[in-house]
């Protein structure tokens, strides 16, 4: 594996660069992000630079600016500390700087930043610490310590900079700016369509060698921008140190009155800053220790620390950016920037539910019911579609708000007509993939109460979509489903897209069950859903249709066709667009309507299908879709990579599985400059852990129960995680001896090749791998 | 005089810099702005600078941010150009420069930027160069060459930025971006309030060694951004060579269809586009030297280059930023900055009409027009405010748009509740100021049709509102005004202040003549302007008001109290915050509630009032209230100086009135940082005309009559200027011995020291001054 930032064979939470390069200064911003869930930063630093992107963003606070779709605001920045030495403005980029070392510690969150930086023959030294706090979720603290070898004047100007934007869009009226007690500098904002009303608070402490400063701020305003300044002359080796305390509010927070959040914040606060950088960092970390890294232990024993630092970084990642409120999802690119406008998509159910579902389940419910929540949107996008039901938007913000994927994307610039963004209207799997997800998190929890209260809708309601959506071909006696966009999304327009009908079905099926069960088991909760859903009657479609869906069946070769079309399409060489340190490489040489019309593909949509529905094929189906699918596949997506790697481990490829893991490691942390500048991606992130837990740990669902078939990476010595199934904690740890699997909590069972294991409660139960291997 | 920018003896259109100054880029942007009254833009660089001001405005074009007032939108950058050589992206802040050079030509507009930039051993020399069309409003040509010592790769990216904003409020919508036959980039935008569309066009010419280059551009968009990109490798010494052709049209342009606005436009760039750089500043260069120099000519003969240079800044200021359509008017920084938001202050009408009235009469018609067309706004804010008649606006924007000040300012930060501004409210003198300049322009022109069509209705319009206005002193049997702002904005809330007072009756008496005048003269006009204004039951209230209008008179020290209060107010040492390195300088030390209560003086209303009405004020009370009030001016104004340095003038204080006229041309001029930073002080720019032309050249109006009694500087060897005077153009030159005056087309009259001399038409006149001054 190769990243762009070191790492630190004794320490595997360690991330970090000792130069500065300002071309890396948009990648390192995203990979160094801070965040809680509820609120997020990119690494900026303090002082302002050129090109940088400064963003910060509270989850799920969506407003539209006028003629465009909605998206997540681009907060004023609370983190601005403008320094100047001797009057010199602090820049990286005057004078000379040494010793330059910016890193991250993955463990508690915490950001630093070293440098000297030198100029007229005085050596000054710049500390640099922050953290969001994880204890605290409105809390952001930061600190900077400043000594010379010789006398110096230091000037800081600090405060609330609301002259941000989302590339100059402009979603936040100003508000009032106001300092309480001397102290407090606070500024309102509201966003100028949702009308979510923000406000903000810093208070900073200054200390010289320690010793706390009565200082007042001089304070400055300027147009949304509220700033104290401090002014202090110190002697050779004192040392000046600023603390500055900050936190966020809005009118969405939950048990918040929003008419006393300007006091309440600023009590807040107050409180706050009774303790010091170092208590309230512990505190955080606590809260990351407790709730992150005890939950979703993952321990990788290898000569190589990058896999162990992969999944710290990934889990750091989904747990900086990840909402703890119904009312909000996990962005493609989490908080950590603009790229796709804070907008969820099937990424968040394909790609990151494994993880919550298996370590965080309180979590996983919450991003379901998001979804549940949901259903009103889903209802007005199948209604503008004219179709029933729920059908899940494509791209999601605010619940209710459904569909909010952009219409028009740019114009295409030769015959300047804009050009349709088909992914909303079309690509309609997510609905399925919402259903998937949700069957997961109730199989591995048995969370009856979710079941009941939302689970069961979701699922009817999606099927009574598809049963809506489905196109009866009268010649053949089937339903089709045509002229959509499956995963791979280099075919748009394609008919019976093996993995959107495959999946509709199933919805259907699934649906069948549950309307059954219900009617039986639970009358009360069937009259409340056919008053609802119309049942009988979408009860009756169903049946009429669920036998005549037509899904595509494997040839002669074993292959199943990816749509009606694309095995009749040209083959062409592809190795020379797989290459991963290329975005859109095979847009250099082709257009969209040419790919459309060749066997490439973005993400092989069958071999997708086979991860998630493997027990309903064969192996050797299984290998001979590998075999057809993976050499066209560009990976020119950040979500098919680690699917390929667990179906590679499935399969006993266990070179081509690393191969694919390493690959998928560096989607962010590789040393690709571009790719990461706009944002993280988080369903790699998701990947990570998948690959680790479900391809070499090999933990899966097999027809509701739990299976354990680890297959463990040659230069891994072992691999031990831990999980949550059906209440108990499950702990698993994998050699090249043994695989042992531990019971705390109610005894638990799981299948391991063909065999089923009974581990009691408390208790564990070892299965030799090395025989297991060899069979 | 001292200059932050250098000057050349020989060639006083010179102004430049020999050194890059982080510092300094705001203001320098500021001086060195560039525009044709239509558009204009800052003198930033070609490539993105921290903390630079990217500023373009297209005069008019107002717009309002929810929950703001109305402002000048910031508009798509057009002038942007990203260079790489060898990859290296250009930045004046990496490598070596050396050889900088950044000046403007005020003669014909062109800014050129020079330099050296030394990397990997190599120098490569860059020199940009572009203006804004004073020929076609709507064209800007840019140019930039790039020769090296080594073989080089030169990567160019240059194109249509919409990333732009009002310090981060954004006013435009994000309109389509497209192509045209494979050249002409273009994108659309839309304000969000006031949708007014506007249309953005680029083209580039490449060429190596003056060689036309067929190279197509690589296209790239973002958000509100299209850009082309280049890609050329040079040989040593080549010259690569980029011409980059952009314009500009909106939805107000007049003869303009907006629907065919987006073909149109591109046809004119074509047009514009077959010739080359040269022709087209030619061409521009003509217009600036037919259109401005030769009707404002201005020639002092000097060892001093400096006030040369000072009044063609001037002139060349005026012209870049003073839009010729009446529904527009002159910012109080012009379109220079975001300073003012862009508003119209009385700073037109009292500090930049005399220019035009006395040299191009068309456009102060067209600026007194936007008064006519804006008594629409002024009867909205009379009927706000419970007056009648016209109350025009302190602030000034669209026409229509009555008041536009911002009601609340910031925050009183301690007690957090915002500050109301009161200018909007209490500061009226601005209705007597338009009418002031408007009896100016009536008696300079004799234009009878404008009197007609709009002069009259104006002046009785405004002294109706004035009679509303007044408030009857039962005890005392007077009239009074109490409550306002005076043009000396230390004080709030005073009563009866003398500036208004009398300015108001003023305009009360002119209006009771234009009545008597048309209800005489032109009885149709009569019937007219009675039924929209109801004239004669006004005309009645003018009657019995006039003569109880309460006007401060001289004390016994023929000193004229500022208000009722003023003269009764602590008396303190003011020449320390008259220092002119300091903007408010004074509010380090006493709050505006201290400084209420003191004799201390922003701008002097008395003085002022002297200026105005000089043949009203006896010689001894002129100087009795100059040592009065000038000791307590802080000058904390950019529109006291000039007034100061007049008066100076005509008292004989030859030594004063100089000192006065160095320190307003160093208002924008000068070396404080910070003044310039967000615009240019346009009224200090008509001051610096007034001073020289009306205060050192002595050309004034005594009653309607033309006077001219000059007071040449002691180091000013002669004085030569030119103006309009009823039709004629009237050459004067004054050196130690003579007065020469010249009429160009009829013959004129003219009054110097109580003697009226006839100048016959296209003869000149001699007038000593030697003598005179002995008298």
């Amino acid at each position: 594996m190769k990243f762009c930032v070191n790492t630190d064979k004794k320490n595997s939470w360690y991330i970090g660069v000792n130069n500065y390069d300002p071309k890396m200064i948009n990648k390192l911003e995203t990979l160094m992000f801070q965040g809680n869930g509820y609120m997020g930063m990119r690494a900026v630093s303090e002082e302002r630079q050129l090109n940088e992107r400064r963003n910060m963003f509270v989850s799920g606070t969506f407003d539209a600016f006028p003629s465009e779709v909605t998206e997540l605001p681009n907060l004023p920045d609370i983190l601005n500390m403008e320094i100047q030495i001797d009057d010199m403005p602090l820049s990286l980029s005057t004078g000379r700087v040494e010793n330059y070392q910016k890193s991250l510690n993955l463990k508690n969150g915490e950001l630093t930043r070293n440098f000297d930086w030198i100029i007229n023959d005085k050596r000054v030294n710049f500390k640099y610490s922050r953290f969001v706090s994880m204890k605290d979720k409105h809390l952001f603290v930061s600190k900077v310590e400043i000594t010379s070898d010789k006398d110096i004047n230091v000037k800081v100007q600090s405060g609330i900079d609301g002259q941000q934007s989302n590339s100059e869009t402009q979603h936040m009226m100003e508000g009032d700016k106001r300092l309480y007690d001397g102290k407090f500098i606070q500024m309102k904002s509201e966003t100028q369509q949702s009308h979510i009303k923000f406000v903000f608070n810093v208070r900073h402490k200054l200390y010289v060698d320690e010793v706390l400063m009565g200082n007042k701020p001089y304070m400055k305003m300027g147009r949304r921008q509220i700033f104290g300044n401090y002014d202090v002359d110190m002697k050779a080796n004192q040392k000046f140190t600023l603390v500055k305390y900050a936190n966020v509010y809005t009118s969405m927070d939950e048990h918040h009155n929003a008419d006393k959040m300007a006091e309440s914040s600023v009590d807040d606060l107050k409180f706050a800053s009774l303790s010091n950088y170092k208590e309230l960092l512990q505190k955080s970390a606590r809260v990351w220790n407790q709730n992150i890294w005890k939950k979703s232990f993952v321990q990788i024993e290898s000569d190589d620390v990058m896999p162990q630092v992969s999944i710290n970084f990934a889990r750091y990642q989904l747990a900086a950016n990840t909402p703890h409120d119904p009312r909000k999802n996990i962005g493609a690119k989490g908080i950590t920037g603009e790229g796709y406008k804070g907008h969820s998509f099937w990424d968040t159910e394909t790609f990151m539910l494994p993880y919550y579902t298996f370590t965080m389940p309180e979590v996983a419910r919450n991003l379901l019911t998001y979804r549940y929540l949901g259903l009103e949107g889903a209802h007005k996008k199948a209604l503008a579609n004219n179709y029933k039901g729920a059908q899940f938007p494509w791209e999601a913000a605010h619940p209710a708000d459904g569909e909010t994927t952009p219409l028009w994307g740019s114009a295409d610039i030769v015959t300047g007509k804009p050009m349709k963004i088909w992914s909303g209207f079309i690509e309609q799997h997510i609905t399925s993939d919402i259903v998937i997800a949700l069957m997961d998190y109730m199989n591995a929890t048995g969370d009856h109460d979710f079941a009941e209260k939302m689970g069961f809708e979701i699922i009817l309601d999606a099927a009574k979509f598809w049963s809506s959506r489905l196109e009866y071909n009268q010649a053949q006696d089937i339903y089709e489903i045509n002229d959509v966009i499956g995963p791979d999304e280099y075919k748009e327009h394609v008919n019976n897209n093996a993995y959107t009908n495959f999946t509709a079905r199933w919805c259907i099926q699934k649906a069948i069950k549950v309307y059954n069960l219900i009617k039986e088991d639970n009358p009360a909760l069937y009259v409340d859903l056919n008053d609802k859903l119309n049942l009988k009657k979408t009860y009756g479609d169903w049946i009429k249709q669920v036998n005549k869906i037509y899904v595509p069946q494997p040839n002669a070769d074993g292959v199943i066709a990816e749509d009606d079309q694309y095995l009749s399409k040209k083959i062409i060489d592809v190795s020379k667009f797989k290459v991963n340190d290329q975005i859109s490489n095979v847009f250099k040489y082709y257009n969209l309507s040419q790919i459309n019309d060749m066997q490439i593909t973005k993400q092989a949509d069958v071999l997708l299908l086979i991860y998630l529905f493997e027990d309903m094929f064969t192996d050797k189906v299984k290998m001979s879709n590998w075999n057809y699918y993976e050499p066209k596949t560009t990976h020119d997506s950040s979500l098919s990579l680690s699917i390929h790697s667990i179906l590679a481990s499935d399969l006993g490829l266990a070179d081509e599985a690393y191969k694919l893991y390493e690959m998928s490691c560096e989607t962010d942390l590789g040393v690709h400059v571009g790719k990461a500048a706009q944002g993280l991606h988080m369903a790699a992130c998701g990947g990570v852990w998948n690959m680790t837990v479900q391809g070499f740990g090999g933990m899966r669902i097999d027809n509701g129960r739990l299976k354990i078939e680890p297959h463990l990476p040659d230069n891994w010595k072992s691999l031990k995680y831990q999980i949550q199934w059906q209440g108990s904690t499950v702990k698993v740890s994998v050699d090249n001896e043994n695989l042992v699997v531990e019971a705390v909590g109610k005894g638990v069972e799981f299948i391991n090749h063909g065999q089923t294991y009974q581990v009691a409660a408390n208790s564990n139960v070892a299965v030799e791998t090395s025989v297991e291997e060899f069979v």
